[in-house]
């Protein structure tokens, strides 16, 4: 197989795409999807201050460093969830990155700075683990982000997460978080913008992207995510994917151009009612009675009292 | 285990339902979730003549019995597709069960009638097997029941039917469809009422009900349908289905009380846009430039000529 810009022969064939690239061609392929997402999405502008969420797997380091090669200003973030010896080896991958990248690496330890870890949180608030990491990786996140004065918070979702996503709140019609799902959350108050630049690349392109450039990153999944509803709907999706390529970009995009639009005012409904949180100051709905389920979390696994407030 | 009604051994566990039931309770059960959709959807008055599209399998001949019990004078109709050796079978099927329950059945064969079989049509119309017999057998069905001045069409499509089309519908955003994905079409000029009494039945509790009752039925695949995309879907929601029993049930109830009605003005749009076949009368789109879908498949497939007109 040649590449399909300059008939080299091609190191990677994208069945989507219905295309074959060289290296160098695909490398630029890769940043040309980023650019086409960052433009059409209006995601950021060149001199933004972006903080990249990077967890030291392929997709956050390959989002970093495609970021730096666009030229943006943009730092690392990374949250020690306390997962044991993964949370240990994915830390130094992002290490590494940073140190022989010259980049600037920002951590946050959630047992130093919030007095516990993800497995704790997930027991003491009877949440499986992917969900109390979720919503603590986006309270830190966020706070992050504020506290430190970036303009953008980039995630490194890519097609196959999103999708999977899509999928998933598709087969419930979780209306209110198919009002959320966009490549851009706009910034609110008590909110960073929230970007996911990786919106057009799926994981197989960010794997290769990373050992195309020799970035080492952590291959094996989080222990805890084992068996979660996610994989089971990431199968499903490449099952169908595997017949007809293409199915996923096209479930996505079309969901944004059509059909997301329709789903937005239950989103915008429950930002709108949103209070600050009376521990940490966090926008919470209001049937949290005050107090956000970051700070729940916390209160439970750390044994401290949950300040409930009248709302 | 045992029965969740009558505590009697249960013959069937169903999952979703997260119950077992003996044979009396579990025919109650399948009458109950038929008397059910009927009631939920308004679909049908008592008294109405209704038309069964049979097909000779497990589907179409469990919705023909269990009408028939809850009281409906419903007729069966049987349209020879002439796929060999399968319409030859599947045609013993539905004769046998008309004559063993006294029940009327009015045959059409798509050869004698309008002069094509379905590998015919499909060949001459370039378009898949599946999607040339769905459109004539929409056709067909349509054209008879109104000619025979029955006041509802019902069809057997099944929970795992309804599952897949909607997933296939939402994968590519097909927001005219899902604006038409409903258990009820009403009646319109030039269409008969059309609905889907099987809605919350899945296609093994429809096996089981022919097994007790002794109904025969054809348990083969029709030969051309291999390989389609309706199968793939089917795969994959049964794979998420096996985990998180109730999934597809949910998937296309909730779609039905949250979502349907964000779609239905495209598909209203299109139906009040519709104008007679010139060749045979049917409500045809303003793109068709006069002549339905059918009407074309017909002339390729006989080589007639196509009477186009002006639009």
């Amino acid at each position: 197989m040649k590449c399909r810009r300059c008939r080299e022969p091609a190191i990677i064939e994208l069945r989507r795409h219905n295309a074959g690239f060289c290296r160098d061609c695909f490398v630029r392929h890769c940043r040309e999807q980023v650019r086409r997402a960052i433009d059409e999405f209006s995601m950021m502008q060149p001199g933004e201050h972006v903080l990249v969420a990077v967890s030291g797997g392929k997709d956050s380091l390959g989002l970093w460093h495609l970021l730096r090669e666009l030229g943006y200003d943009a730092d690392g973030l990374y949250v020690g969830l306390g997962i044991g010896d993964y949370s240990e080896s994915s830390a130094s991958y992002a290490r590494a990155f940073a140190h022989e990248h010259g980049a600037q690496l920002l951590e946050i330890d959630l047992v130093d700075t919030y007095g516990f870890d993800i497995p704790e949180g997930s027991l003491a608030a009877r949440r499986v683990p992917c969900s109390a990491c979720g919503l603590s990786k986006r309270h830190v996140f966020n706070e992050a982000a504020m506290t430190h004065g970036y303009d953008v918070l980039a995630t490194g979702h890519n097609l196959d997460d999103e999708a999977a996503v899509l999928f998933g709140n598709v087969l419930r019609w979780q209306t209110e978080y198919l009002g959320r799902q966009h490549p851009v959350l706009p910034a609110a108050p008590g909110f960073v913008r929230k970007v996911k630049p990786l919106i057009r690349l799926g994981e197989r392109e960010l794997a290769a992207y990373c050992v195309v450039h020799g970035i080492d990153y952590i291959v094996e999944e989080c222990p805890m995510a084992e068996g979660n509803r996610h994989l089971g709907y990431k199968e499903a999706l490449n099952a169908i994917e595997e017949r007809s390529p293409g199915t996923k970009a096209a479930f996505v995009s079309t969901f944004l151009e059509r059909v997301h639009s329709r789903f937005v005012d239950e989103a915008t409904g429950v930002r709108d009612d949103l209070r600050p949180c009376t521990t940490c100051g966090s926008p919470t709905p209001p049937s949290a009675a005050g107090v956000c389920a970051f700070c729940r979390i916390r209160a439970r696994a750390t044994g401290a009292t949950i300040p409930v407030t009248a709302s």
